[in-house]
């Protein structure tokens, strides 16, 4: 870093409307990791961005500045192309689990690394850890041979990636300044980037449950994240999916490892193998092999073969018992009708309630809490049937979770209802 | 503090452009004089207020818990009534120190709470520090007697006074949050409410070397300022005045107190003048005395005598030979011409480099240093005349101070000149 810069010059100019050069933004987060430029001045700097913006250059060059921060990985060794997903999140959003299994089993490798959750939505790596013996944390060396021989690793992003977006993260959380599509952008895409991945595949989540309420915002961030992707050279994609539902039956960590293994097998609830296949499709078309129909290989067996072979590289044991929660509790429909609406933020609040999430990222998780609902929009019930089942190990926990679900859903006298489609738009480079 | 609140829901608030609360508001200054909003939360939203603005009711309810941060003054036990001044700051602006004695002189008492100087404008108390013997700290029970006695004190302010303005002018300092107009209105008028004075006269500068370089803003500060202190009960009313051009002929402490006694004596600037009686005017006014005209006052050698006994019962000697700087250089004119211009902010810096500010707080600075100038803006000059003389004990400075001062002044041959007029605006409570 030859150049020095004045931190107030630097936060003046964004709160000012003007652009940051740069060798501005180079030197920011290079200040920034070294300690020179302080967390007080980072947080102001950070809203000033959120209320401000960046343009398509700013947001590529802080991207490349995380980037720099740190380490990059390097799959060019491996003798199969990569290609991975990311999710910004969602309520009852198990994708990742069958998904990488199949797309290994289609002769891509899928190298996710995934993180815990935090909040209403649930962590890959907490819901994997309810299989008994599995374990996160893996080496470099450990990741690239089970890439080499299973074809998929999920596994915990190493402090090495990106280490001036950890410490960011965290600041913004506590600041008001998580909602800023720049730094939403350049903070995925710098740990995905540095990753080394070949494709990938975004699946941005639209409603209620998910980050970005609304479609113009999703659009928005998808659009941005595929330019950094395509600009550093990554083929990237993002689908816009709905996320005013909650994906699948379940939500929860041991729950949603069940409903996972019931779609490897040919089964499960219809939108969450619609998303894994519709994922996979861009996964391996990004990989160059848009000549692979995903779907027979979840029909025939291979996609839970590389499942059974990823749990068990990672020391996890696929036929064991999962945990289930000590307490259940049923709430009953309350009406005939159809079921018109099911709320996935307020689901995913009752479940991490009930223990299935964190408030704090210290904070332990349960890995058979959660909420089930037995029917989705668009099913007929009858009064009096089982409409969800709350689950926990700390039964003082169904109050509050059942206070989260006031309203949550509806019960409608209609003759035809058709939810909302979930798969909404595909963005690709310009 | 009966309610609770969350720090990040609050910075939300206003980063999403609404309205903060008065217990938001109130539970927001007391939590962060507690340590319990963390510095970088506060910055942030010391950036959001910055951008999104607060309201009338919100900036008096952020003065409100301001001042309830810290103990209140009372002067209700004096004999006569209470008048104060301040001012934002400007070049060459040594207006307190003959303006304070000269409303005492008057009859009406002056309780002067002032600061050290920081960056190119200097500070009251370290003008009059250059002054042999003369202390700056005193208690509140000798600041009354003072005040009773001599009617006129200035004094450092007390670490009680709005403690929470202190950590957050400091904060807001490296934080680029320096320029919001909520926040400067509400860090001047919370002490100076806390103060206890009955009446409050502000100068609001306009222009290179002020705060505000432009008189929209300028305006708009005054009125925020004017309604705070109204609202508070305190009679309130601000001038508007030109900071383009430095006030008098010199800037520098020792310089400034030596110009001060000019005009107690009946001499001086006839700005420097001008000004001092348009602010004892209001200032009586203010304290039910316009019956009184202060030119008499200065005219007669009631001010002077008020002057010294005001030194004098701070331990300063008002006879002693005032500090000199070691070294000088003179700048001399170099055409024939009518001099049309003299930045105010260029000067400022000249002076500040030469040893008479200081950058940062815990800096000394030199008595003696500063920058003399021989003509202003409407004066005819000779080419090699004396224009300006630099001061200070330390020779190489001279370079640096030389170089702030390039382009700062034109001399053209016109045939008629007339510089911008001091006194801009006047905004009173509507």
């Amino acid at each position: 870093m030859s150049e020095n810069f004045d931190t107030v010059d630097i936060i003046r100019t964004k709160r000012d409307r003007q652009r940051l050069s740069s060798e501005q933004i180079a030197w920011t987060i290079d200040a920034y990791t070294r300690g020179v430029i302080a967390d007080e001045q980072m947080s102001a700097l950070a809203m000033a961005i959120l209320l401000n913006g960046m343009d398509r250059r700013e947001i590529s060059d802080w991207t490349t500045a995380m980037i720099e921060s740190g380490e990059r990985m390097d799959f060019g060794s491996l003798s199969r192309p990569t290609a991975d997903k990311h999710s910004t999140g969602g309520v009852g959003d198990k994708i990742t689990l069958p998904l990488a299994p199949l797309v290994a089993a289609c002769g891509v490798a899928v190298p996710q690394l995934s993180g815990r959750g935090l909040g209403h939505t649930g962590g890959t790596l907490d819901k994997l850890e309810a299989i008994p013996g599995w374990r996160a944390d893996l080496s470099n060396e450990e990741m690239l041979a089970q890439l080499e021989s299973v074809g998929a690793v999920i596994c915990a992003a190493g402090s090495g990636l990106a280490p001036a977006d950890k410490r960011l993260y965290a600041l913004r959380d506590v600041t008001g300044t998580v909602e800023a599509i720049p730094l939403i952008a350049s903070s995925i895409m710098s740990k995905k980037i540095a990753e080394g991945t070949g494709a990938l595949v975004l699946d941005v989540k639209v409603g209620s449950g998910a980050f970005m309420k609304d479609r113009e915002q999703a659009t928005e961030l998808a659009r941005t994240m595929v330019a950094l992707g395509t600009d550093a050279g990554v083929r990237t994609v993002a689908l816009l999916t709905d996320m005013s539902i909650p994906l699948g039956l379940t939500a929860g960590n041991a729950l949603e490892v069940r409903e996972s293994v019931e779609v490897l097998a040919g089964g499960g609830p219809a939108d969450v193998v619609e998303l894994t296949v519709a994922l996979a499709r861009e996964m391996l078309a990004g990989a160059g092999r848009d000549d692979i129909d995903p779907a027979d290989a979840l029909a025939d067996g291979r996609a839970m073969d590389a499942w059974r072979a990823m749990i068990s590289a990672q020391d996890g044991d696929p036929d064991a018992e999962l945990p289930r929660a000590a307490e259940t509790q049923q709430i009953t429909a309350e009406s005939d009708g159809v079921l018109t609406r099911l709320d996935a933020y307020q689901v995913g609040v009752a479940a991490w309630r009930l223990g299935a999430g964190r408030a704090r990222k210290e904070d332990p998780v349960q890995a058979g809490a959660g909420v089930e609902w037995h029917a989705r929009p668009g099913d007929t019930v009858r009064a009096g049937q089982p409409l969800l089942t709350l689950h926990t190990d700390t039964p003082e926990r169904f109050a509050r979770a059942t206070e989260a679900l006031a309203g949550a859903w509806e019960i409608t006298e209609v003759s035809a209802y058709s939810p909302s489609p979930l798969l909404i738009d595909r963005v690709a480079a310009d």
